[in-house]
């Protein structure tokens, strides 16, 4: 993503408690914007089942008509991202998405979104570890024109030495102020790297500043021929538009562009078993509130096959969901009054692996030593106790009010939908997740809890440098 | 390495003091076989100087002329290792190293060891991060058999069905047998994995086992394709040899083998800093005797340049070396009273990343916390304390002695120089080594000592299910 705005889709684990919930709304599907009151009912045509077709050229296409605004969300979804990047190459996937918006052969460099903003649009762009994405957000009779462009530049990019040299040294600017300027991100950095043994999950998304330093137009320009083409990307359009009108428009503009045979299926070194649990302590002098994380490797949602990941965050939803209904904010925050903050998170929408967090910021008087112990404690109590009927009850309403308001807003159906197929869902998975959440039975959110492997985990702290 | 002997070079971080002064003698370069005693002078044909030259297509050649015995060692290194795996084929490195003992175009499955056998000799081969070696140690006069049949697998190798799948039950077997039965083992690969957060010494050689699963004929091939060339190996001829008479028989048998020019400079995915100190905590029934480790990231021997990792062998040395002489047993066992056994180590022979590492078992009744405590103290005490000069004195004379007696031993000579060539150092530097260790000062080990960063370690705990 440019400047304007954060760059990088929200790692895994973040540990800041408004990154989680952030995070477990993406991986809810979900915008949780409980604090807006709840519509009474649904609007007339919100909700509309998407339509979803392919091209000859493999082109993935869902179309989610929303006729009550005339706009339009046009969203390009690779299925690459930053676990697919050669070995020493970290950060490409994210350096290419920057070099996106560079010249191709018919248009100048800045053109693409200079374009967009004279049409009243806005446009931008985000890497994840599965996938990299490109959107703009027009007036409806403008998607013509965004098609063409990012048809454009799925095919004919350049990357010319004025372009990729100057960006090379954005993204490591980036890299300074996003990342290494603050303590807490270069510890969930820390985190991922002591999780993973193999998978480059474990790789940060915006790339490891040494290898950054040596990324140039020949890396950029191969990962662009081995991973932009139509058979890997899913193109989802939402808003004022008909789903025959752009069926035609994506036969004009993508139709055009051949598939690359090369593409086969995502294939990732996987995780070994883990046998080991580890524990991390980062130092640093910027922190003035130490806190601990803990994340476990956990199941993903799986095409056809929802269930298991669906216990997993309905777990985190009760242990760490809203401080009304949160199991750890009530045990640690209220009760036992130890904790200025806690949370629950689960990432379950990655091709390979998920995860699943739990973390407390101590009050002060309070060592991470004895939070960690009542965190360990409230877990125990909360498998031996078993779920709460009535915040059972309270958290499914939640999530069904969520699903409901999301109905309404098109451009986050179009992300929560590209998020999910970009991933190896299907459109059916992605439909049928909120069903599949509520089918979960307190009894397996408490198998889901014991399932929580600590030979599997890593437990960070971060403190000052006094801590 | 076949089943008749152990199967890889020792990994490091090793765990168990025997493993770990094996280990040392290795990096030192030398055999410390300080029970035997020292020959008063040394043999009249011992330790004269290697000879070294390279064939047109880039066989680099070492000989190490030792006449006293009708015997010479016949080695040939390959600059290829499991660090060098495409990611998600952990294992194929060693997996090949299996497979060269197959068929040829010229030889039958089995009949490279039945002639070694035959003629009276023996022969096996190793496979480390950095390096694969061979080696057969036969009577002088069939050294011409042993490069004919050695250049033979170098270029013809053949991989069957009826070949590679059985020997991948044969892989997967020592890896249940030698690595997952071993508790100690298991430990070691889990803090190798902690360790490393992006170069592939984090990967263990023999694979993981779910990757190891696939391993198949069409990637051994590409394997040795990319990667077994004479411009990518080092001959050593260690014995009863003339160097001319060498050169000759190497012309006549590997001469003929094309250089392979898509072989470039090793290149692999490097540490980035290290912000965040990690522990690992591995519990295990069949644990009887737990005991502590702990790994640093430490230089590396350099090309021209061995001066820092001199310091860091020194500290080995001194910190952990035998039991008369070690601060760490003196301190904890003798003196505290309080650990069974205590060592350290260093491994700076290798490409890319160095490791120091520190460890203690405990006395029953000593918990690992007090031992780790104690063994801090230990290290402060000796940082503040500075070098004893005695001690000082007493470990470059064992130093020294090892060395003469190494002299002696063609075979071990051929060992070193082959291990110290494979990682990219020089003829030069293999020779210049023990003078290099002799020219340490005390207080480059203390600043060594000072330079081990906690943020670069990993310290992990091995106990059993009630520790």
């Amino acid at each position: 993503m440019r400047s304007r705005a954060p760059s990088l889709a929200v790692p895994a684990p973040s540990v800041r408690p408004l990154a989680l919930l952030w995070q477990l709304a993406l991986a809810l599907g979900l915008l949780l914007l409980l604090a807006l009151p709840l519509r009474a009912a649904e609007p007339a045509t919100a909700g509309t089942v998407p339509q979803e077709f392919t091209l000859e050229n493999g082109l993935q296409v869902v179309v989610i008509e929303d006729r009550r605004a005339p706009v339009v969300t046009h969203m390009l979804w690779y299925r690459v991202g930053a676990a697919d990047e050669p070995p020493g190459q970290s950060g490409i996937a994210h350096y290419l998405e920057h070099l996106m918006f560079k010249a191709t052969d018919n248009m100048e460099e800045g053109e693409f979104s200079a374009v967009v903003e004279a049409n009243g649009g806005r446009d931008n762009a985000f890497t994840s570890w599965d996938y990299t994405g490109y959107f703009q957000r027009v007036a409806a009779d403008r998607l013509d024109l965004m098609m063409q462009m990012e048809a454009d530049r799925m095919a004919n990019l350049r990357i010319d030495l004025s372009d990729w040299l100057p960006e090379r040294a954005v993204i490591l600017e980036e890299r300074g102020q996003v990342l290494e300027s603050r303590p807490e991100r270069v510890f969930s950095e820390q985190m991922r790297a002591a999780l993973f043994q193999n998978h480059p999950y474990g790789i940060p998304i915006i790339g490891w500043r040494h290898e950054m330093e040596t990324l140039d137009d020949v890396a950029a320009k191969e990962f662009y021929r081995a991973h932009y083409a139509p058979n890997n990307a899913i193109l989802i359009v939402a808003g004022d538009v008909d789903t025959d009108a752009v069926r035609a428009l994506a036969e004009e503009h993508y139709g055009p562009i051949p598939a690359n045979p090369d593409i086969g299926p995502v294939a990732r070194p996987m995780e070994p078993p883990h046998f080991a649990e580890r524990r991390l302590i980062m130092r640093d002098g910027r922190v003035a509130q130490p806190f601990l994380n803990r994340v476990y490797l956990a199941p993903v949602r799986r095409a056809g096959d929802q269930a298991e990941a669906a216990a997993f965050q309905m777990l985190a939803a009760l242990l760490g969901g809203s401080a009304q209904t949160s199991v750890l904010e009530r045990a640690l925050t209220h009760d036992r009054g130890i904790a200025l903050s806690a949370w629950a998170g689960f990432n379950g929408n990655a091709r390979d692996h998920g995860t699943f967090s739990l973390g407390v910021t101590p009050r002060p008087g309070t060592s991470l030593d004895e939070a960690e112990a009542a965190l360990d404690d409230v877990l125990s109590e909360f498998i031996e106790t078993g779920v709460d009927a009535e915040q059972f009850e309270r958290v499914q309403m939640q999530i069904r009010a969520a699903a409901i308001y999301e109905l309404d807003d098109a451009g986050a159906r179009a992300r929560t939908i590209g998020a999910d197929l970009s991933v190896g869902l299907t459109l059916d998975d992605s439909l049928g997740w909120l069903e599949t959440l509520l089918d979960v039975t307190p009894e397996q959110v408490i198998a889901a809890a014991q399932a929580l492997d600590r030979n599997a985990s890593v437990t960070g702290w971060l403190m000052g440098e006094e801590g």
